[in-house]
């Protein structure tokens, strides 16, 4: 007899199947029981009347509790009111492992409780939705680069050089040399643009930041692409191109995911290119405008962006901000030189920064220049300067952060949820 | 005008295109000169005719040096001897960037120059290559368990417990307390067959060893499947269908880079299932037989390796070695209790260990008494434990190191040509 996963029942209508699992939930009604059953593709409910199986069956599923591991064998019936359409109708009711009274129950969990049993915590519906989002989201990502011919290039966690100052780096000896945990793949990427014209990496970053808000975690995925030749127009064309494609294949393939997570969305259908741009001049006329105390040349943070974002319908895209607020390798405006041809974009409802990206400076001279003013140490530089002397050639990439990317498409407001096992502010387990 | 990428030149002919890239090399015949242009994603013989451009053109064209950006507008025309099939007959020579003298020539280089240079070396036709077909296995790892509704969980870097001893670990101190990078998804991963019944991670992972020998890196990519419900068996047709689907992935997508490499794909086309398995004790029997000096309870080492994969045509699975050089979490079998349901893939050529995996123990007792005889703190294993508390269930997995996988299917010997920035013993840089 076969095994099938629930999520592939529907074909099965009529047959008999094996089914593994664990019990989710059960109801009993007098001689009737209807365990639903899980087996990490979908939810199954099962009948069980005790006058059509054996007295052992009948007493496996009457001992079976939350999370016990079942295997059950029945004749799979259309029920248009279950999940999935289709329901089990039990004639072997089997209990290879009964479970410990499971800690987690639907009643309300203090987060630290939930956090500490993270491990179990991940076959609650809600958190396998959210990860199943994922999934689709990183699957989304690595097809969207594929099939534009970009190269894979898995940049290096253990760097040497903490070139941008070690306070929010993680440091560990390497035979005797102090080594850091990765930021960011960029650096590694723009010598790999050369030879592969169009590249992507997408790994974990780090981030040893003493900051215990919803939007940060100390470990996190990040995902960037850098093109050579590709200049700043084109580069907010890709972010959005991108950007739209994820949200519609969570839209088309996450349906019953963003359902269990009563996600509205009307809010994703939305989400159409083009989105709006606007200059961060413009984003502090809109802001002040509103009466918020902003200049030329503060940075935005979280009040800021959820301003700009509420006065638009979908992800709103920032460019051109102060130089002297954005890292030195941006590329200056022509027309504008205070101002860097960088861009932020910012999800809407409150979801924060998705995506920051750049036009490179290409020039080395500038390069240099800028590398001294940041008080950067030069020969440090020296392999990313070589970029500008063998060949120098324009190009931008940006980087998405896929927690937040993941945050805004499932509606969960804590990034902790988005990731496996999240690595916050004295939270390393488990 | 369109600018288009070398690749897809065939599709252009007959039209006037722009591309952009770089000079690769040049052959200069009187009142003609033929550079050849890479761009990233391929190569293009260009005619440049002195009586049919402008004298600027045709200076740049001139003074175009090895690496040099260029931009040319031409005529695509068909050219049966050229690479791709078409060349183009230039119109419009443009020098945006004139290079530095490049230091890396066809010559012969030593290793630690070429390594030193590694983000100039990308660029070269047999580094190219080689991370071409990297990124076309990955991608085939990504699709082959997304397309069998495999669910990717993200297993952490940093970890808390040195669960297995710390002396091939890099440690970090994370806000006061010692953490780890991770070697393995494993432990993560099985709760997360619980929750999902199949998932993966694939990502980097972490060994502080101090060898020197060509088949180690520091810093590596894993790909770890598990599956709930799937046992010895199984998890043997998985490996064996996994291989067999990348190598095909990389003959049918990779051709030009495998003859780029000189790779002899005969042996390849060989790596079809099934594939041979032998156990433990037969491979003891067969290496003896060869006059090799092993008995049981020896672990091979790269010697014993070669030899059993000479003695097949495709990769070999070595099944059911002795518990006690095994890790402490592998089911026995229960048919012969001194040995283990692990299995380890060997490579043909001398390539060596592709992939290690288990059947799991899913008994929560024994699984704790081989804790405590493994000497490891019990303590750091509760949350392990409690996968064999809460309904526990059979399960396996493996893992596959990325670096050999591409290494064997490019023919390239030395694991540091396999990965963009190789980490070494005494190699961070760049």
């Amino acid at each position: 007899m076969d095994t099938v996963r629930i999520k592939d029942l529907p074909k099965h209508v009529g047959q008999q199947v094996l089914v593994n699992g664990w019990i989710y939930n059960k109801r009993t009604s007098g001689k009737l029981q209807f365990p639903i059953i899980r087996d990490g593709s979908g939810y199954l409910q099962c009948v069980v009347s005790k006058k059509e199986v054996s007295p052992e069956s009948w007493d496996a599923s009457d001992r079976a509790t939350q999370e016990s591991t079942v295997r059950v064998i029945g004749k799979v019936v259309e029920e248009a009111r279950a999940q999935g359409g289709v329901e089990m109708h039990v004639e072997t009711f089997e209990l290879p492992s009964l479970s410990e009274p499971f800690p987690i129950s639907p009643k309300e969990h203090g987060t630290d409780f939930l956090m500490n049993h993270r491990h179990l915590w991940l076959r609650s519906s809600k958190q396998h939705a959210v990860l199943r989002v994922r999934n689709e989201i990183e699957k989304g990502c690595r097809d969207f680069f594929y099939d534009r011919d970009f190269v894979l290039i898995d940049s290096p966690i253990l760097t040497a050089n903490a070139a941008e100052g070690t306070s929010t780096l993680f440091e560990t000896d390497y035979f005797g040399e102090k080594a850091y945990l990765s930021q960011s793949g960029q650096l590694y990427l723009e010598p790999a643009a050369a030879a592969f014209g169009k590249v992507y990496c997408f790994g974990p970053t780090f981030r040893a930041e003493k900051s215990k808000t919803r939007r940060h975690l100390m470990e996190f995925w990040m995902i960037e692409p850098e093109v050579a030749f590709l200049e700043f127009e084109g580069l907010q064309e890709l972010a959005e191109e991108f950007v739209e494609y994820l949200v519609r294949r969570a839209l088309d393939r996450c349906k019953e995911e963003l359902k269990t997570l009563e996600r509205d969305v009307t809010k994703l259908e939305n989400v159409k290119r083009p989105f709006p741009r606007i200059t961060y001049r413009d984003a502090i006329e809109l802001l002040t405008g509103k009466g918020m105390d902003v200049k030329f040349g503060d940075d935005f943070g979280g009040d800021e962006e959820t301003v700009i974002a509420n006065s638009f319908d979908r992800p709103v895209m920032i460019s051109r901000y102060p130089t002297v607020i954005k890292a030195f390798y941006m590329q200056p405006d022509p027309k504008d030189p205070d101002v860097v041809l960088g861009l932020d974009m910012i999800a809407p409802e409150g979801y924060g920064e998705i995506i920051g990206g750049s036009q490179r400076i290409h020039d080395h001279d500038l390069l240099l220049q800028r590398i001294k003013e940041h008080k950067l140490p030069v020969e440090a530089f020296q392999w990313y300067l070589d970029v500008r002397k063998y060949g120098t050639f324009p190009h931008s990439g940006f980087g998405m952060g896929i927690e937040r990317m993941v945050a805004w498409v499932s509606g969960v407001p804590h990034l902790r949820e988005t990731i496996p096992y999240p690595r916050m502010l004295n939270r390393i387990y488990p």
